[in-house]
């Protein structure tokens, strides 16, 4: 008996089985749904500029940073995870600097980081830099003295540890309702689909790709006064995006649903 | 130079230390705002009545019980808690049993769960059986498709693992509002404060109290169809408590400030 | 100020970064050293003949399966990462399919579990299916009651627990030295090196390919009587690997250096 | 039907159940196998005195302490807890502190961290603080590169993170065989045995206790160059027990059985 009279493993992703469902990333499109508490603030531009491919620019407003914490609830299109609440829940923290391509404003994500599993391999799928790490965020509760809810003089706060080393907090002190949502989030996500060369004759997959995303809600948006500390605990590179000024904290609710990407420029630019 | 010149370590709770704020465990008040998912069930009442100590019965509905589901927020008086939420927050799942003290209707605790060390630490101040596991609950999200919210067919799910093993998994499809919260999440707590004894000299702490409470708060208490499994993977004591009859489940809102216990029994009772 | 002339940022793996000092992952070699126990058992060969791909068969040996607790400590060429416990240390679970490729017998993983998010980006850049699990095993002590040590009728436990599901139990209780070590573990992995696609423009990376591995070092191998329970929580896949047959178990720390891959077969394959 | 015809429910520690066996806490003796790297240094001696309760002077070394990292594993009389490794190991952190009792040199521990619940309750009923922590250290490995081995000239690292903090780190540089195990592991622990009150009608459990232990075993302990670092990133009464002078490292392995309490003085001392 030999394999090769029988159909090859299948799945979306690894691990690669006879029917496919042993896979651990199901195919898009995903749905998301999150509470996000949102900074803005400015990093240096040069700085900014230095995180960013060939293809993207600075664009209409250098230095444009944002810290964003987000808890999300993720369902792929049957929506069977939701039955799972193990399964189907992580938060997550990244940095976006704003950017531009061909003129259009864009967001770029330096630095991501979930704790779970399996959205940090979705994320290097469509190229989020997801890593793993310990964060954390207010939960507004209805009742009671210790559920801080969207009302003005709240403060609702986040913080990022990573290999047990605080990295990254912020508060927000609500003082009313937003006219619209925070402008980097509202932006296409302009990621770099990365995955190493393994053998001799391997060249690197690296894309510029921006994700396809439907579905897009928000809630009214709380505005407020904010603070942010990032922490010199990580590289250089990491402590170059230090806040040089601190500007709006935003709370939130948003929904999308993510279908895919779209290639913006491959890597097989020669000039790389 | 000795030590006995000097004022002892102090705290309200162990690392005692010089000024006291080294105690894990902050002394009470201690606000709660939580999200809880509850069914009820029905249980052996035999089964039950061997989990009550003296000076209880089972009281007029013998065998009520239920699973109860809850993610916390809590702060102590000052509220400082507040401001980091990798330490303000936990989630619980805990049984209760119907009972009554002179004729009094309550609830016991036969077994909890936490997943942070403060509230487990807590509940054996308060003579709350906690121990550790990894508690999720579906958490309600305002938009979006991922985020179930409160309304009829939607589906909330709660699920309990200990040492890696699932014990406890339950669902509530929601038909409406209730008229009134569930009985059992009204009634006072009854444990048995117990500390073992260490020394020859020792005796076990093991008193009977019951929960003070004030500032109780619900919100609108929905109701649906609920099913619920206890997994026998634990002795056979849990095993014993395996639903015989599953009733109804509610989604809610709750809060309220645990201000200390009142004795109901020593242990010295002599029958003992 | 434009970012195009810039150097682009730069890395092994994301985060790209303007140094490449951000990036999750190190550049190969990297250097392993662990603990193993390891248990022979045997499948049925036309369920693991569905997990080959296309040039590979089952060889000599059809059926032969092996289940691998390991805790390893590790490090790249630079040997930084052993100053950071927190950082160098993972656990992982790994079944083992005997086959063969161009008549060379080698060992196909089709599943595998680690506890930290490093070694399990570092499985998917090298093609092993890496995914989160909770993973322990006896650690041998050379004192004591408490710390079982290779020696004739000593026993030692391994498990794994996914999302919170026990999953595989194994123990082994050792009768003596083996003439050599489990014949699985000293033939080369050959795996499937999959990154999804994502644009429409893309193709699946699907490369069959085997571990360039040098400094194999083996200690003297314990070998006793194994027992080992796959737990039907996970799909039907996986439940089609259960042991129908249980062989040896063996206990042995073990070290190599994982130096890169080796292409055995593009994706190209115009008949996939 | 009433209960109080019902034996009471029992066990060692809650949760009480029929049988008892749903104890979280087995009854001592509890047997302990684990790895050992340990750091001598020393603290003010006035800082040290103000964590000595009355009864404990600092005896013939004021300003002697020790940093202690363990890798234990453990099991109860029957040993049943080593089939589980999930459940038999945990890591934790300690300091010591010289001091005497009736002229008897004794070591005080005036913080320790532990990284499992069980070992975190049973701190307590002994009287030892153990809060919650993540802790690791470097594990020796027989082969490899990546698996430092107790010879002259490896390096061996400890760390603890609470909260997603960095609270201590530690590294020994192995010169050669120390004559004897570090002082401070060679003597009695004395613990303050505190349960807090919780109804008007209790006083605190507060009694000044030293463990019983047998069984105890040393291997071969290295000593070595060593660094300590301990973050201010707790209260201020951490932070007075800072080193003011670091001494040698040492690394062993160690095993003891703990069989109860001796108590030293009530808490119905008079003069408190």
């Amino acid at each position: 008996m030999t394999a090769t009279s029988l159909p090859a493993p299948t799945g979306y992703s690894l691990p690669l089985s006879p029917s496919g469902t042993s896979a651990m990333i199901t195919p898009p499109p995903w749905h998301f749904s999150g509470d996000v508490i949102m900074v803005d603030y400015r990093v240096d531009p040069e700085a900014a500029a230095r995180f960013l491919p060939p293809g993207l620019d600075l664009g209409p407003d250098p230095g444009a940073a944002a810290a964003v914490f987000a808890e999300w609830q993720w369902c792929s299109e049957s929506g069977a995870e939701l039955a799972d609440p193990a399964t189907c829940q992580f938060s997550e923290f990244l940095l976006l600097i704003g950017c531009s391509h061909d003129g259009r404003p864009m967001a770029r994500c330096p630095y991501a980081w979930v704790d779970q599993p399996v959205p940090m391999v979705r994320g290097w799928i469509q190229g989020m830099p997801k890593q793993f790490g310990a964060i954390h965020q207010t939960r507004p509760k209805p009742v009671g003295i210790a559920g801080q809810r969207p009302a003005p003089g709240e403060r609702l706060h986040g913080s990022l540890s990573v290999s047990g080393r605080r990295v990254a907090e912020a508060g927000v002190e609500l003082t009313g309702l937003a006219d619209e949502p925070p402008f980097l989030h509202t932006v296409p996500l302009v990621h770099t689909r990365h995955f190493p060369a393994w053998t001799p004759d391997d060249e690197p997959v690296s894309d510029l790709v921006t994700s396809e995303v439907t579905g897009v809600e928000f809630t009214p948006v709380w505005r407020g006064e904010a603070d942010l500390r990032l922490f010199d605990v990580l590289d250089g590179d990491f402590a170059a995006l230090a806040p040089v000024e601190i500007g709006a904290g935003y709370v939130f609710s948003y929904a999308e649903t993510l279908r895919g990407g779209r290639l913006l420029a491959p890597a097989a630019d020669p000039g790389r």
